[in-house]
């Protein structure tokens, strides 16, 4: 090999090792701090949704808190369920309602309706029945979602006229179901 | 009393009931829906900081997350500190790193540092020594911080070579040494 190929050789080499270091950085950077907007959204089959989660206990490995993306398109909402962790909702735009009923009857009943709005935050008492709707005609809702103990299990109504020991148990959730085989834990 | 004098009693008194029904009706809406831009900020003598508890344990009797609203002012950092609960952190708006380092070693050492942005999430592994900075000069930087296992707990280190059994408790966290006689459960 004459000395303008070693030296060619050598930087080659040297440029191998860098951009090695430099991806791996890059992936490590990528793996601690991620960009939510580069994150594509899911309906999971339901009309109107857009879920993304943010972080996650099967995607990332979280214990004890789980934090989603909810998109709402106009007139769309969630099914009319209950879980047994808190849960937060922090409304980054659009406006709609929650109808929150409650779980020391046999059946939760006629629910409160409660306007929420860009910049208001709400939490769901635990147990509690309830049912997120995007009320506006033209306008999504954006809604950051916080959970404690994941991965979420949950209790679904068809009306608020159903026993609570008929709801339907939804798990793994809709957003959960291609990651399960990642779950490691006991349930 | 006159016809028009006991007319005009009647209809104050179905006003004065209406009006309760109503104040009641609001205060309710007012205490599960609550508007985040009403609630001011405060920087707990902490400079460069504004601190908004969005819900928590103390105020809001939440068990197992907290949700705060956290704006730095630019150049403003928090100190190093480690915490035995998950955190996850949003950034609603500006720029700025997140230092982080292990909890592996007797003391943290060298961190990483990590570039954080607009839209990004980022986690902060149980108990790694960490310091969130602004490090743009002139716009502030919004993070919306979740919480597990409130309230927290924190350690705070001097410098990145301070032991790790060395790191001083601080609690109440400087925002909860208000509200702190509220608390009614075992730590």
């Amino acid at each position: 090999m004459g000395g303008a190929a070693r030296l060619l050789a050598i930087i080659l080499f040297c440029y191998s090792i860098f951009a090695k270091t430099s991806s791996l950085y890059s992936n490590q950077d990528f793996l601690l701090v991620r960009n939510i907007s580069a994150i594509p959204g899911n309906d999971y089959g339901i009309s109107g949704l857009s879920h993304v989660t943010v972080v996650g206990a099967l995607l990332h490995g979280m214990k004890e808190v789980e934090v989603w993306l909810h998109t709402y398109a106009p007139g769309s909402r969630t099914a009319i369920h209950r879980h047994s962790c808190e849960e937060v909702f922090v409304v980054l735009k659009g406006k709609g309602i929650v109808l929150l009923a409650s779980s020391s009857q046999m059946y939760p009943g006629k629910p409160q309706e409660l306007r929420i709005y860009p910049n208001s935050t709400f939490t769901i008492p635990m147990n509690d029945p309830h049912q997120v709707w995007n009320t506006d005609e033209s306008e999504d809702l954006h809604l950051l979602v916080v959970i404690s103990r994941p991965p979420m299990k949950a209790f679904i109504y068809d009306d608020w006229s159903m026993p609570h020991t008929a709801a339907k148990l939804k798990f793994p959730m809709f957003w959960d179901v291609e990651s399960f085989h990642l779950l490691k834990d006991e349930l």
